[in-house]
């Protein structure tokens, strides 16, 4: 059956997620800072204290800070006790189920208005240690102990989806190029720059056409992480936090003249390993939860009008935007290639440079992708602004795809 | 506002909580055991391809199993994707806050029928580490580089309550006395040894008053932990898993006869560390979650017929009697001594054993609450049924207090 009731985005922060400015301070204090920006961004005027409950998305504090029970720790650091505060983990998706959840309990009657959001604090370790720490997400008996960590993941996706389609590398370096160009007109971004502006600092000539940026990504200074990945084709390692104000649709306008609804949502698993997929090239959790959320939102693909999805990796955004339907089997990185997906393109996806450029603090990332159509879809996006945006979707992947999570929202 | 419908158990498992016979098995196939036992106990039957969505409560299988993620895994491990799998974690109140979220998912209108339970698999660690795991869940700032860890963080509360009501160590003796007599009855028990079958087995003699069994708890055999705490105050480091079959109450009877409504469940969090407490003889989070509860029920403490509290040291046991409004301030342990919190007194308190007797592998806890309460309140409790339950409670704590959740049952 239906929601009894709708429920709203009335206010969104975020931190800059980046990997060294926030050096001094510990993930308490990230998600503090997002949750103030948050209330400030809020019209009509907001009090923390209105807020009834916490929903925080993290996926291991206790293995990057050694410390648990961050709920609770929350609740108190933002000057909220007693309210109720509730950690959500599902690996990289934490904080994009946080949505749903907190979604759920406003549309149960239970509370009127809550906080939602997430946090990782990710470089206090090496980064073999936090290659370590993720791969938890993955199978602790069957593929961590034979060598896998994300990076060997997403690489034997994108093996198997060359072979599959014909297509090759050059399909991904466009979704890095695309999505560096966006990251650089965003303020919140991890890399400001796109991959011009980093081949000059390696000494590289100053004026690169597109296909000068694609022979700088294929060369040595672009090494292999992960056949056949190379480092611009996985996210960075950062620290940062994102926060949302969200409201009843009873209550929203009280808070602000342009809610942003949650329309529709879904969540869904999928085997957690990856050897027991049938198909390695697509993820069913993807069209699993998306059909969910077209459904509860009564829209279909072709209304969505920006999306953020879960690019870890370049080859999860080709997945990504074959999975929600916005382009054929097989298309998705010719879209890229072919400027589709761009921000002045027929369906711009990540205009705010999505994981690889904007980074990827894990717990931050689904309520960032939620920022970041709030943003959108109000028409405050500056100079990442996609025209006309009236509906925007987000898709937050945990792991290799075991479990994917989707929002819809519109005005 | 109140809740837009009501929700029930209808099936509730757990496996037995122990120390060693679950050395071969991970949490995931612990957490299976317990799902298959709640199914099998749904009276008028039920497949598991019915649950739409699961809720797990753990608290760091990260640290104990290297295993992140774990909500996705047991959607696998159960065979139920692609359905959406939510990890909630708030330290050792984590399957008790899972539960409220699984209550208002079904309240919300979104699922029918979900399963919600909990795991922790602790025993793969020495006891020092498993010590310093949970002692994240304190603060990792300003509680842990002092030296704290929870026995020292629930010595001082014994010590500042010993102090303020002039009342003695006699006390928590007393529930170690009676939690392990009602342990004994409980096949699910870590500990199915009252204090006299232990002191037989280290060479005492056979016959034991209470005031004998007083009397071995005073001795060298019972050896200080973080005085004034000794042993037999402390509960037992244990593995298992605890799982619930939750309906809407509009469908519940389709399932069984006799469904346990939660009528009513509150959250609230505290201070987050135990320095910043205006009063450290009382968990003030314990009285505004019961607060909501009891309203939310419609009922008083007085109605309250049987109770599972958090007895992760005999003094949480002594506080919680009286935060819930079932002893006044002072004679929550006298109530003890005196017989009143017996399976035959007044006010019977952890029937099952407690954490103290029945043991208390973290995550598993609020759930096992919950299944003692379907048990009692259904009159299937055995050897340790309460006559005439009718309302239960259970209350389950995260950490030293900073979060407290509790859920009142009825029939």
């Amino acid at each position: 059956m239906g929601l009894f009731r709708n429920v709203a985005i009335v206010g969104a922060g975020m931190t800059r997620f980046h990997n060294r400015i926030h050096a001094g301070k510990t993930g308490r204090d990230l998600f503090v800072e997002a949750v103030l920006e948050a209330a400030d961004s809020v019209d009509k005027g907001f009090e923390l204290r209105e807020a009834e409950a916490i929903f925080i998305g993290n996926y291991s504090s206790d293995s990057f800070e050694g410390q648990g029970h961050t709920a609770a720790l929350i609740a108190d650091w933002l000057g909220l006790t007693p309210r109720p505060s509730i950690r959500v983990e599902d690996a990289c998706a934490s904080s994009g189920v946080a949505i749903n959840m907190a979604a759920l309990a406003v549309a149960s009657g239970a509370y009127d208005l809550v906080i939602v959001g997430g946090f990782e604090k990710m470089t206090g370790k090496e980064t073999e240690e936090v290659t370590e720490i993720l791969a938890m997400a993955a199978d602790a008996l069957y593929e961590v102990p034979v060598g896998f960590t994300f990076p060997g993941l997403y690489a034997a996706i994108a093996t198997a989806y060359f072979k599959r389609y014909c297509s090759s590398w050059e399909e991904l370096a466009a979704i890095s190029i695309k999505n560096h160009r966006n990251g650089a007109l965003n303020e919140k971004a991890h890399f400001q720059s796109d991959i011009m502006d980093m081949a000059r600092r390696l000494g590289e000539r100053h004026n690169m056409t597109f296909k000068d940026e694609l022979e700088f990504l294929r060369s040595p200074l672009n090494p292999f992480v992960a056949y056949p990945l190379r480092l611009f084709d996985c996210c960075p390692i950062s620290d940062g936090a994102s926060a949302l104000i969200v409201a009843s649709s009873d209550i929203a306008k009280r808070y602000t003249d342009t809610p942003i609804y949650i329309k529709g949502f879904g969540q869904a698993s999928d085997t957690f390993s990856l050897h027991d997929r049938e198909e390695l090239t697509e993820l069913k959790a993807t069209r699993i939860a998306a059909s969910q959320a077209y459904k509860m939102a009564g829209v279909s693909p072709k209304d969505i009008d920006v999306a953020d999805v879960h690019d870890c990796f370049t080859i999860a955004e080709v997945l990504a935007v074959e999975d929600l339907g916005f382009f054929p089997r097989g298309q998705g990185g010719k879209a890229a290639l072919e400027g589709r997906t761009s921000l002045d393109g027929e369906r711009p996806i990540n205009p705010d440079g999505g994981l690889k450029a904007k980074g990827h603090p894990v717990g931050a990332t689904g309520a960032a992708m939620a920022y970041e159509m709030f943003k959108q879809l109000r028409g405050e996006a500056g100079r990442r602004q996609v025209d006309d945006a009236e509906i925007g979707l987000a898709q937050n992947v945990g792991a290799s795809g075991a479990t994917v999570v989707v929002q819809v929202y519109g005005r």
